[in-house]
């Protein structure tokens, strides 16, 4: 397997990046039913490269440069491979205290290299930081997005009295993720309550703290209760960021819960130089950050803090005769079932401690670096090239570019020669990029950051993309 | 690495089976924040062995018998070692087409094993089963409810035309998991609204239709909608099983979604002297089992099968512009962020159908006979001895025991006694078996099937309760 794995890496740039399989392709290859009598291990590695590689798109090859990368590394594998060898399933404190303790030391770890302030540390609490802030690790942001709402909701219903959700509003800009939406429509949240404010190009799509103001004072003044503000720390479609510190003053205003989202861009804020976009973090409840984005962790990995981890117990905590232990009794140590949705959990603090000691912070700063000057190079080369324009400015190591129209044409054939221009890259299978539509504009997507990405590969990427473009304006005629 | 896992293995009998580390022990173990230069795999080896491994509770121990077990295999090692490999992001088709495409195989295969309903497959459907009948992996039980209880309101709601969930109940038995009354406090739905509906010794704690029928008539005459009712094949406790013929009967004539939590109990249900514990699969929604549990994969890994996938993607769909493509558009692709809380998902599908080709279905029918022949054994051995009974008939591999009264004793001595046995045992750390009260009794969990467990090791097991029953009894002096 070991063998099979490294050859595969070896591989991975021959494969298309976006892989070129139709529809219901795999259904016709295997059979209908699990074989009765085992198969050998080498039929099955044989039906792994005839039939599942050619329909993987290969989110490690140093060629994927769509959506956010998912990055991967060594040290991450060794810690994800323990995890599995332990199978240690740390739903409370006794079932596993390696499990939640290494996952308290890690995420204080981690809040410390994001200068975070002590109150989402567990060292800064009391009780071994029991009830107090701290972290946790959850699958995804969508759950610590939907685990921070559910306990926000909960204390204000508290507050109010009542078990009736429809005054409850929760507001975001339309830049934030749409995991959002969803959360809020699962937290019960009425569709109606959910409020999307417009951003525009002269803020580079941040939130104004000045419309939300009004936003919520209009709210507060047709009888509704605000209940949650999310923010975005690098925003999926082009790295936004909204200003915290004016954002979570208008909130704190109102007694809000805000989170901070800060699943891509959290962690370039590990490097002194970024760290100014987490200005204004004292003032907010939670914020969460995914390290298998950028961090050089494997899926499926979310570090969530929080200031009062009594808000979520409240929210989250049960207490069956069947998992009842003196320590979780005595209120002495952390239950980590009580901080997200599911009973069950993985020891999934491993990868990260490895990966934090095996590279160190300076290492793991270096690697931001690197990427960000990748995207850098890359945005020289999109304004040396008169055909493109750098649509929003480029602040982590995402660019937004695309084919300009010259003042000669409609806007919606200028989308449409983009639109053409990503086409024509990503079916060549050398490289693969994403697309977006902000403020009207369609936009391409080049996010720098697959773990095996080397300078060359950008270089090449942006030869591809050229020939793409002469042979798009050619077909085109413009 | 792989010789590490080797050594943890071998080693795995001699560390106790239940930790026996302190609150608080690793913190002033570990340094407060990160290396900020690399360290080498040597030091934090030693670290795993000396800090690490000390504060697990070793579930893979062949002397665990507490909660339920937690199987693995190395079939399923090898394809956790592949979905690490390629940590491919499957959240719509095009982002991993074979992530997607092998999940649907590998959810109708074990459809299959589990004689389940065409209408829970895919293979059924027109569309490559798009909306109608299939399956998919979540991460545990709580989020299989959970997605299904949420589907179930927003169908309830929009039929209704309302917005309002204060009318809303929901059912299950005071025997079902805890995280039914969480998910359903997360879903929004009034804690006064979740039933739990009492059951008794008479029953073996399974729940009965007819009171079933009478709390919900009642609910309807107050004005109430019944929503959804939770059954369990295999409850935690004692693995009761709810008849699901007549309960999805009743539930049937008031329009409810009936989901069926069969983490436990339903891997049994592959061997066709199980399967009947499934009769009136047919009339459910949807059912939930956990591979992790008894069929020989890692966590976290829950299959859910649900009927119309339509209401699912309806409670669950976002379509966010920059994951917008044109197979999804088509409506021709599953795209199984629809299906699930979060957006990221893992290619989780690879360590099952590992598992599946590997063994085959005749091996992994007799690992699961092996189990109950070991608890049937067992519990022969309780019988055999008078000091104690069986307090449930045994009906997988999970004995549920105590020591008796003898009529001599109150009932709250006797259930010291237990408690003191149970300590007595685990303390050692030869064994580590858990507690449950159910209908008042206090009684041990005895659950066969940790994946190294051989006969010798529950024998073992045996000779340690008995002399913990003459220690406890000793001192106690009965």
């Amino acid at each position: 397997m070991v063998d099979f794995i490294a050859d595969y890496y070896a591989k991975i740039e021959s494969y298309p990046v976006l892989t070129q399989v139709q529809p219901n392709y795999l259904r016709s290859r295997l059979p209908s039913t699990a074989p009765y009598l085992p198969e050998p291990l080498q039929t099955i590695f044989h039906d792994i490269s005839a039939h599942v590689i050619p329909g993987i798109t290969h989110w490690l090859s140093p060629n994927f440069f769509a959506f956010f990368p998912a990055t991967v590394s060594t040290a991450a594998f060794l810690g994800e491979m323990l995890c599995t060898c332990f199978n240690a399933v740390g739903f409370n404190w006794l079932a596993s205290p390696a499990a939640t303790e290494l996952e308290m030391v890690v995420m204080d770890w981690l809040a410390h290299m994001l200068k975070l302030p002590a109150s989402f540390m567990f060292s800064s609490g009391a009780a071994g930081g029991v009830g107090g802030g701290g972290g946790v690790i959850q699958n995804t942001t969508s759950e610590a997005i939907f685990v921070t709402l559910v306990a926000a909701r909960d204390r204000k219903l508290e507050a109010l009295r009542t078990n009736d959700v429809k005054k409850l509003v929760v507001y975001s800009s339309d830049q934030t993720h749409s995991t959002f939406t969803k959360a809020s429509r699962l937290a019960g949240i009425c569709p109606s309550n959910v409020r999307s404010i417009p951003t525009s190009r002269d803020t580079d799509f941040a939130l104004s703290p000045e419309l939300l103001r009004k936003v919520v004072e209009a709210d507060v003044e047709s009888g509704l209760v605000p209940l949650y503000l999310c923010l975005t720390v690098g925003t999926t479609s082009t790295t936004a960021v909204d200003p915290l510190e004016p954002l979570a003053h208008v909130a704190n205003d109102y007694n809000m819960w805000v989170h901070v989202d800060a699943a891509y861009g959290g962690s370039a804020c590990i490097c002194p130089e970024f760290r100014h976009y987490l200005n204004g973090v004292e003032r907010v409840d939670s914020l969460s950050l995914s390290p298998h984005k950028w961090l050089l962790s494997y899926l499926d990995c979310c570090c969530l803090w929080v200031k009062r981890s009594d808000l979520l117990v409240n929210a989250l905590s049960t207490n069956p005769e069947y998992l009842r232990n003196q320590p979780s009794e005595s209120d002495s140590v952390v239950d980590y079932k009580d901080w997200q949705l599911g009973t069950g959990r993985r020891f999934k603090s491993l990868r990260l401690w490895l990966v934090l000691r095996s590279y160190g912070v300076a290492n793991i700063q270096s690697h931001i670096r690197s990427d960000v000057r990748m995207a850098r190079m890359l945005e020289g080369f999109v304004k040396s090239d008169l055909r493109f324009e750098v649509v929003v400015p480029r602040k982590f190591a995402l660019v937004c570019f695309r084919l300009k129209s010259f003042g000669r044409a409609e806007p919606s054939y200028v989308d449409s020669l983009n639109r053409k221009l990503l086409e024509w890259v990503n079916s060549t299978g050398r490289a693969y990029m994403s697309h977006t539509v902000v403020g009207g504009v369609y936009m391409l997507r080049f996010a720098v950051g697959a773990t095996l990405t080397e300078e060359r590969h950008v270089v090449a990427a942006w030869q591809l993309i050229k020939d793409g473009a002469d042979a798009v304006l050619k077909v085109k005629g413009v």
